[in-house]
């Protein structure tokens, strides 16, 4: 034996001895963990509401709400992600419901959203507030809040669930607790926490109710952020890379609605290209209004009313309005869990 | 001399001793600056509307603007503190501006609110917003804002003025500048803060106009205020101290209006009789619908629109409503400044 | 009449109408009350310990504890401020107690401090907390904390006290109350509170011992801060107007030792020489090593040990060391109140 | 074909229909994803140091720093984690330089914590900052701070270091650099922030190095937090499940020394046995003194001194001490991400 084969042959013991002992030399994958720049999983896809919508019907027609607690096709990002998934954080599904069927209600420590897609009439009851929903409403039900829903309008109802899924377990924070009955009781009037908490007041004496650092706020209406956006339009607000985007805000703290995730709704003009940026956080949008595409690294995607798209963390992206109407994004990301660890970054173009 | 006279003698000389050195004995004082409860120098007050009006139009006739750049008359507390004073912390005026007129333009580190009294179309512009006043709106100009305001409607228009100049004088905290121009250039849309800040949205990447822990919204407009209220009293709220009763919130923080200064709308429904309660902040009442009484330790002032009464620091008092009509009244106090420092306290009945 | 004096007549009857009614003309005092910059009514002024100290002996002498519940010279600012006080918000006296004396137990939202000037051996108890004091300690009986003292050393002990009493009656926020018996228990080790938080370690499941934004250490010692000291000046450290100087940390917060009082010890180089500068803040001093003088605004003041003097709210001040030694300044100021509004303005040379 | 065929063929052609694009049904997984409590892949495990100290020898002698910019052996959970990793969030590792041996200077957007385990005289410099290090020092090396560090004693050295890597690369939050130079200038005297911030003091005009809600600190000595346990026990603390347990704290905010990771010292009495408790944090321990012996679920770790072990999260766990001697425990874990979402949950017996 070489004196080179000797030292193989010993360096082979080594890492046949350690592994036993759950140990694992740093030094051989050190470049791929501790990384010049994100190594990001998930990739840019769209899900286009003209191929998704058949399969809720049929979905709706081969799955009853008994079978299926909560009737959701999950939206799978294709990337290597540990399902189910949109991002590495972030968990995203399209939910109908049918006239007359009710979800019983639950609580867990996950944090979700719903953006209504399509259908009016159906509600949302969150801690005995019943909201009654319309298209392009931002619905909340943050981490341990009591909610279920119903349809009780004679039309079928579409929304967009986002979750932060994918983060809790991952934190190994996930609990859950059925309602001892089916439909938790209504015990405030429609609305309650908006009149309360929405318009830059607040009742004396009354705090809200949770010190979860989430919004307050059952409701944001549609009507309200849609004209708050025409309303900056006319004062010329227009930023290169985002056009004019609101984000809703939990009024007592002045943070995210949520408090591992940021909702926005933004108006890109008629014809409108932003310029290119890219941010740590991962992006899930749903078209409200308009039609256009967005490029996410090399991926083109094409949307129009009720697509849903993912734009990965720290993919450089741009949007451009397409037709003669002006375009309406919703969207939600992670970005108050990347600046809670001052881990959250912008790169613009 | 007895032994008596001898000690007595020397205590004399003691204390005449120590004069000079600008030294005195605190024991002679102690029990009368570290007290058991609060000892409160400014007394009950009501300024009515019927008695004061005439002087706002003779004032209007006899002294113009030239001659008093803010042409106001100052509501004297009627007790021991240091004037222009309505409480120990708190200033209050009632201003009027006649038809043309113009208030040129400053700053001052005294935090500054505007109550709308009387008439409807002029104006108030603070950093760069111009905002047309109407009767019932709460408008604030804090801390180190350029501000002023001027007639262009074709009636007098009366506010009540509330500072914080008494505290402010007392830190020694007061700066004040004039801006370099009478009037300030209009940069912002009309109710701009309210369409960015007001209704649990903000604009993404545009933080508010300032660092001063004061609401960026410039009017929170009467018709918003008042529609909550009457959604709360639909709702079933009724507060036995304080009826139905709003503050003004700022949207960034979630907490006051202004840092030293908390605002509030409140409804007090027909025939309503209140609960007594005192707390250490003072309070200043503005009626804006409605008429009632209001006691305050042993003092009974009756109100109508438009008057205005202030309420004692740690003095027990209860409102009641008189005549067929709910009641509204705006008010104004200290509290922040107490809590800030842990002073705030309340006592219920 | 001449259309003057007609005018002038209604001038005055207008006047003299207002009056009764509790009205006063902003116009005429509105300059004097809104200023360019703050009218600070306090002056500067030093206290030599060779003058005063003559006078606690005498004062131990001549008033017994029983008549004394504590046996205090108050520093009397010359100016025009509302007594006892040494600046607008800050009060400061000199305590002396002799062997076998104890002072009975008493709290109130008044926050307090002492500075050790002389003696070794008494202790001053905080909540449960008995601490032996030394020269240079700086002790803290914040908001609402039970406190009492006595010495049973072999020798007088004299300290210096510094509050807010002239702040917290302006609040109307005075409460206080005395403790059940004389001496309240001891129920906590020696310097408990220093061990539990005082380096930046904390007991995992004990919260401090309040929710009022004042330091849990009852006894900052001056071997610590003192070492400190002489570290950073090994490191280089030289403010050009502050020399080195340390604040004393609230650790639970990272904020000011007490909620209203900032205090801090500093060293002044042997010959050193100070830039000048002037802050919103008023500030007392205390000498514990070393000579000097400090100029603010045209007064000079020569200290030697022990000595106290006041610098007033924004009046430029330089400091200057004399003889052979450093110079070590204990002092304390009102800077978190103006911090807490904005407030507070540095202007340097 | 029956008609329960036809009904399960449509269901089949759903399911591959929706498989390509990317969707999923929620209802087959529900339950798995949203469950009633966490469920954990993380294992307890113990690593001997007696096994693995003849690695790290043979690892200093097999690999040069050339080849391995890190010289780490890996504490690889034996559960189903994503490798490298100790829990979900957390990584650790054993690290041995020897004398003469330097490591570049780098940083990363992921924290680091080093605990020294064997020998004494090697140093780490943390942004210009160098300490020499001895045995049971707790180091920073906080998100985005420049750190290298050497060997300039006689002997080898060993630490453990701790990072929050799994859970950056997660959040997609991982950038990294190298320092122009290999080794970055020193500019701060030793122990420079221990000084400035350690002891309850801050200098006055130098904010902490960072906005980064990291400790400022970077060596917290053994000698001091030893001698705070030591105090703490003769004060009679002694709880139930920690025994005596200290908190590295951040002096700046009060909050933990790092901002994903909180670090602990903690005494465990001769002969103690702590009751059982289980927390959504998992914990990483190594042992600094004492032999005894802890139970996470079923498995019993017998643990003596430079022995690391990790208790997974939301297993009962409890701990014995063994033979005539005190334990001291240093740990790290995961609980201040969980508490920056409302996730951290604690179950006592």
């Amino acid at each position: 034996m070489t004196v080179d084969e000797i030292a193989e042959g010993r360096r082979q013991a080594f890492y046949q001895g350690i592994q036993p002992l759950h140990l694992s030399p740093l030094w051989t994958v050190l470049h791929a963990v501790v990384t010049r720049e994100p190594v990001v999983k998930e990739v840019p896809h769209l899900w286009a509401w003209r191929a998704v919508r058949p399969y809720l019907e049929e979905a709706a027609r081969l799955i009853g709400t008994d079978e299926a607690e909560r009737r959701v096709l999950v939206l799978e990002n294709p990337g290597e992600v540990p399902h189910p998934a949109v991002t590495q954080t972030l968990y995203a599904g399209l939910q109908i419901i049918l006239p007359g069927e009710v979800a019983r209600t639950h609580r867990h420590t996950a944090n979700a959203l719903r953006f209504i897609v399509e259908g009016e009439g159906a509600y949302t009851t969150v801690d005995g507030e019943k909201t009654v929903m319309r298209r392009g409403d931002f619905v909340t039900t943050p981490i341990w809040s009591w909610h279920d829903h119903g349809n009780s309008s004679d039309q079928p109802m579409v929304w967009l669930d986002g979750l932060d899924v994918p983060l809790v377990n991952r934190l190994n924070g996930m609990f859950g607790d059925p309602f001892p009955t089916e439909v938790q009781p209504v015990t405030k009037a429609p609305d309650d926490s908006w009149w309360r908490w929405g318009q830059s007041l607040r009742p004396v004496g009354d705090p809200p109710p949770q010190a979860r650092r989430a919004s307050p706020i059952v409701n944001y209406r549609y009507t309200v952020a849609r004209a708050a956006l025409e309303a900056l339009q006319r004062q010329g607000d227009l930023d290169p890379w985002d056009g004019i985007r609101l984000e809703y805000q939990n009024p007592v703290t002045g943070g995210p609605a949520l408090p591992t995730m940021a909702a926005y709704l933004q108006l890109l003009p008629r014809g409108f290209r932003t310029a290119s940026h890219r941010h740590t956080s991962g992006t899930v949008y749903c078209v409200v209004e308009g039609r256009g595409r967005t490029w996410a690294g090399d991926v083109e995607m094409r949307w129009e009313p009720n697509d849903v798209f993912v734009v990965p963390a720290w993919m450089p992206h741009r949007h451009e309005v397409l037709g003669d109407e002006e375009a309406v994004l919703f969207s939600f990301d992670d970005a108050p869990v990347q600046r809670a660890f001052g881990l959250y970054r912008e790169d613009k173009e």
